[in-house]
């Protein structure tokens, strides 16, 4: 027999149900706090608190309820319906590229770039222009696939889920693709960043069908983020 | 042309390289330090801190390196030779399966389980021999898969990062399958635990490759591990 899922889901999606809204821990988290809170949502105190237990948080505003996921998992919550809308880095959109999730807005906030990088000393060693396979450390393999296949070159991918930066230097790969922001990291593990794949901030992002279920209520939460920004 | 890899992957299995062995960021790390120092290996200070960029860290005993991964990737790092042995929990190896990796000593640390768990109203409300399907949110889908199978149910994964315990409620799964220690961040969110997959520890892994090139090296550390656990 199949399993229907929990009544929970239904509860969910009911017309008067608060909307959900899945936030990422850590970096972009750290920066979201005021923007929420010009937006009417300031959330409850323990989720910017990363050693809480708690994962399900309510607002200011009754009608939005938070949970804290890991970054790349929001697009994951927002495309299955979990959540209705969703604030997430622009390299995870990139990565995953769901039909299910819509990006109306960029919120501006944690800007950094999803980029190539490899140690010093063997960048510019040879031409990448020559190059027809190239092995490449990274937790984006489809960006990184797809970039070094528009110039002809497949790249062999090491997947990893961090610490990438070690990867040349242990001879797992000749290169990284990772996420940089003050590049202080690649800095002090001895990797230069070689060139930039696509500039990063932070999308709010919405399920298409939630947007056609009740379209009002994402509506007012685009326009408030819209203004929450303008106020900046 | 096909790219080498860099001569520093040469370099780091030279016969009088240090050992180079993968830690996890996390949880295991945090108990294994006491085991390091008395197997003669204290880390570097800023090893325990995971605010530091560094990710590569000397030891008191010049013979050996360590790498700061995430849990689950230092599994891969040992099965792909960066590193030649590694600390790893038993959960990883089982969802990871790797050949290439060896797993001679359980080091008896960080003591968990990989368990079943699902909301405290529908725990019970059907019996599960009746199941053909069932929806479950885990970042162990191999694992999850082959313990359904086995009794003839076919696990349909939401494969998730973090945060599993908010599937339930949110309509995205029946059931989650998770690492659990104290049970509380189960119990916070409203899941019982109903089954006990696996009881997982840490491992002492090595790579089968350099245990053929450097046997003396690592059966070395083997045995102050060893060692070092008698003396706890």
């Amino acid at each position: 027999m199949d399993l229907p899922f929990p009544a929970a889901a239904a509860a969910a999606t009911a017309p008067d149900a608060p909307l959900i809204c899945a936030v990422p821990k850590g970096r972009i988290l750290k920066e979201l706090g005021p923007l929420l809170t010009r937006a009417g949502a300031t959330p409850a105190a323990d989720l910017l608190d990363e050693d809480s237990r708690r994962l399900r948080f309510e607002t200011a505003d009754p009608g939005l309820e938070m949970v804290r996921v890991r970054p790349f998992d929001v697009a994951t919550f927002v495309a299955l319906g979990a959540a209705q809308i969703g604030i997430c880095g622009a390299d995870v959109l990139l990565e995953f590229d769901y039909d299910q999730v819509y990006a109306p807005l960029d919120l501006g906030i944690a800007q950094c770039r999803i980029s190539v990088a490899e140690p010093a000393e063997t960048a510019g060693q040879d031409d990448p222009r020559r190059w027809s396979r190239v092995t490449v450390a990274t937790k984006y393999p489809n960006v990184t696939r797809r970039h070094f296949a528009a110039r002809g070159i497949q790249a062999e991918i090491v997947a990893l889920s961090g610490a990438m930066e070690l990867a040349p230097t242990l001879g797992l790969s000749r290169l990284i693709v990772d996420l940089v922001a003050s590049g202080a990291t690649l800095k002090a593990n001895g990797l230069i960043e070689t060139e930039v794949i696509a500039p990063v901030t932070s999308r709010l992002i919405v399920n298409r069908t939630a947007l056609k279920t009740r379209p009002e209520a994402i509506g007012h939460w685009i326009a408030r983020f819209r203004q929450a920004m303008a106020a900046a």
